[in-house]
């Protein structure tokens, strides 16, 4: 990645930050465009913003302590009034594919409850259709060669994650199979028929959430609103 | 429990072994009138049955090794050839609900993936219509109190199920609700509607699964056959 190219994410990061308002409960997303936004938050905060922030993984709840910022849960709040987070993909229609870290339940959980969803991104995340990013499916442990299988029915190719050659156990204690199915026609479809699927706890499509997108290009920030929110 | 009853509950669970067949892999079910199958069971086995079985819960993986009962997983095999299962409530058109004793997901993995389902229950189980017996909801612990929510909505009371004032845990590392419903009046959609929520890992109702019934009565062992299957 070249200097220039982060020095765009910076800025894409560090404008989501111009939409949050005193008082605000904010849903904090994961990548590393939303690295600047929780970095430029922080510094908001020490001079006497007054905002709770609910991570969405792990990384990201050490990346808001580091920089301050306070923090709540679901046993406190249970709307939350902005998220902003980063994808994997992004397709023309503002749907999202996520979870390439692994923890997609918690930031579909965070983002899903959020009045406003602000995506971050660089602009090679843009693309005209889903599924070049393998698609992270979080299955339960019992049963997972089951689920697979039926996955596999579905026209992908499941691979198990792993991580230095043990498997992958996500935030939840799941596994999560990376599902190749190279083009997503109907990523609403899609969605509906893997929840319903015995095993399946959630999938990293994320359907009619983002209002906004803030992309960082080669030569600027661009900023899409989503012309029916 | 009076004496008598327990002798039917014997009875019932032992004519379940009627349709076991050398060479079988067996879903090993959950509760009381299954655990008299698996002693059953346990005897064929040491005059020679060649079987293997998957227990859906560690209770029953403690009867079936107690029984010397041959074990396999889903790593190894994809399909079964029988299961033999217990319910909380078994409506007319063979729909149940399970997952009282907090392992419904292994259950319904084990249940759904067998070609023949047979229920073994005393006659109490069987009700006009479900939702008496409070309905088991397993969910992710991140967010559970917004998933709750969302449950009420749809007209129960969600009771998160606790063991000894603490929280208890399911198999798969997961918190159950226990849904106050009263009546479902159409189980496959409330399924459906539940699977489908952010934060719901599966549902206890158990539709269009179910082959046989075989009930323990106050006098007699009664089995009754989908008439559809």
């Amino acid at each position: 990645m070249s200097e220039q190219v982060n020095l765009f994410k910076k800025a894409a990061g560090e404008k989501a930050v111009e939409y949050i308002k005193d008082g605000m409960i904010i849903g904090l997303g994961s990548g590393s465009t939303v690295y600047w936004t929780l970095k430029k938050l922080g510094e908001l905060v020490e001079e006497g913003l007054n905002v709770k922030g609910i991570p969405s993984s792990l990384r990201t709840e050490g990346w808001a302590k580091e920089f301050k910022i306070p923090l709540t849960d679901f046993s406190e709040v249970q709307t939350l009034d902005i998220a902003i987070d980063g994808a994997d993909e992004i397709d023309p229609d503002f749907n999202l594919t996520k979870g390439g870290g692994g923890s997609l339940v918690r930031e579909k959980m965070v983002d899903a409850h959020s009045k406003k969803l602000i995506i971050v991104a660089d602009e090679s995340k843009m693309v005209s259709q889903l599924g070049e990013f393998p698609l992270p499916v979080e299955v339960l442990p019992f049963g997972w060669e089951v689920t697979a299988k039926k996955i596999e029915a579905l026209g992908a190719k499941p691979v198990l994650r792993e991580r230095e050659d043990s498997i992958f156990i996500s935030n939840n204690g799941n596994y999560i199979l990376d599902c190749h199915f190279h083009t997503i026609a109907d990523p609403k479809k899609l969605h509906h028929e893997l929840k319903q699927m015995l095993g399946v706890v959630e999938t990293g499509l994320f359907i009619d959430m983002t209002d906004t997108i803030i992309i960082a290009g080669q030569n600027e920030v661009k900023v899409i609103d989503h012309p029916n929110k």
